[in-house]
């Protein structure tokens, strides 16, 4: 496994990949990486060649408030997860390696980006366009891997490459959860073990509203009082929203015609926490 | 020459190409096609082995009351012209090709953009970066290149490359002048006569700014005024800008200490044109 930490070192290797005719999968993190970074690895190595993981805390995607600066990193105990995950190259730039002096070029999805996530945090999916565009540029991957546990980004990012007519295939793959049920998230290092426990009523909201469509509930305002019933009943729970949108356009539904997209974010404390599922009306095997 | 009108055309042909070891060279025009532009087809056939020119008028980059409608249009023209000129591929889309419903990401450049044309254009530039950004991805050249007319233009592509690490090197080539001096530019068919002849107020406001570099003139406001004169004993013409700037940051300079920009746009009747030179005070060849 090789780690580089420049743009040109990276270019050369992916150079010399293409060039014997290897496929790049690229799976990019912010570090901090759990069970969720590791099946998008896996699934990397199946499907590619050459598994290209790349580690930035991209400050872009952080509002001045938000957690950058507290943000998990480890790159020691990272970079042998990795080693052992069979990764063929690690990108670990430095922040002014990917944003030198005067840089001054954005990319912005307009649409998705202000729903849901993008209302509490506006300029969050900016940075995330920002930085996965100039990934994309740097590894040239023939196909990248994102976890549903960020539906939105991942949306987001599709939306961006399908616009911009960028050469790359996205593929999401499901939420890993913890045993009892909570998404795996570098975040959840925050919680304390009162707040750890609490936070399972994410999940549990999501077992309520597939109860509820399975048994033949359609309005959304109902699943969604519901859940709110149920979160509220937590003390250090404070919603930040609940949401359930169109799977594509993630604009909002009244009635879950066939399918729809659960999102919900929750303060546990001072955590922002963030799940989701897919709502089949019909069928309700997961 | 083949003339591809999709993107999957476009991606074939290249993919061809790349897989043989073949470089690929790029012009983007929006048509009306005139000697400037066989300049950089030139460079191109020079310097790659396949050469790729696209035809697209990009209403992303003209605001509302400009002149998209009345710009010149003329494909079978434009395409005996490539013919003649050895292009390889033409990539000749259409609107719902490169702006197909619901389309919602956009690139944008925040620091150049905002000077010089981007004042009296707020919306061009990030046109310009969108569509520019599209067909890097969908040609993906090894070099594209730009007339320096568009100086502006080809430097926040330039910077877009650069921030976005884009896998393309950019070439800028000198200004093709008509054999009075007005520089060559597919919207010189506005100009009637009369207006035609005013505009070579733009050149001639040039080679003042030169002369009087060369004798010894540094300050920026002085000659800036005498060129304010000289245009200004035009009936027909009416300033947009005249400014002096720093080569690369476009930023206003007060005294040309070694090279600077000289940037013109004039309306000539409802025509605006554009010019410019680098003033040296050193070196005044040219």
């Amino acid at each position: 496994m090789t780690v580089a930490k420049s743009i040109k070192k990276v270019r050369k290797i992916i150079q010399q990949q293409k060039r014997k005719g290897k496929t790049i999968g690229f799976v990019p993190t912010m570090g901090a990486l759990h069970n969720g970074h590791l099946c998008l690895i896996k699934a990397a190595r199946n499907q590619a060649d050459f598994v290209v993981v790349s580690i930035f805390v991209n400050p872009l995607q952080f509002a001045p408030d938000e957690d950058l600066r507290r943000y998990p990193r480890n790159f020691k105990k990272d970079e042998s997860t990795l080693k052992k995950a069979k990764t063929s190259l690690v990108f670990y730039p430095d922040d002014k390696t990917m944003y030198p002096k005067r840089f001054s070029t954005y990319v912005e999805e307009t649409r998705l980006s202000r729903l849901l996530c993008g209302q509490s945090r506006p300029v969050h999916f900016k940075g995330v366009a920002t930085i996965v565009n100039k990934l994309f540029n740097i590894v040239e991957p023939d196909t990248a891997f994102f976890g549903q546990k960020d539906y939105q980004q991942a949306k987001i990012i599709g939306k961006m490459v399908h616009d911009l007519n960028m050469p790359v295939k996205i593929k999401i793959l499901p939420i890993i959860r913890e045993t009892d049920g909570l998404a795996m998230s570098s975040r959840n290092l925050y919680l304390n073990p009162a707040e750890r426990k609490d936070a399972l009523i994410l999940y549990q909201s999501i077992k309520l509203a597939k109860e509820l469509v399975k048994n033949g509930k359609t309005n959304t305002e109902l699943i969604k009082s519901r859940i709110r019933g149920l979160v509220n009943s937590k003390n250090t729970a404070k919603i930040d929203y609940i949401q359930i949108t169109d799977t594509e356009t993630l604009e909002s539904l009244n009635k879950i015609e066939d399918k729809a997209f659960l999102g919900l974010a929750v303060y546990i404390g001072k955590t922002r926490l963030i799940d989701n599922a897919i709502l089949r009306s019909k069928d309700n095997s997961k």
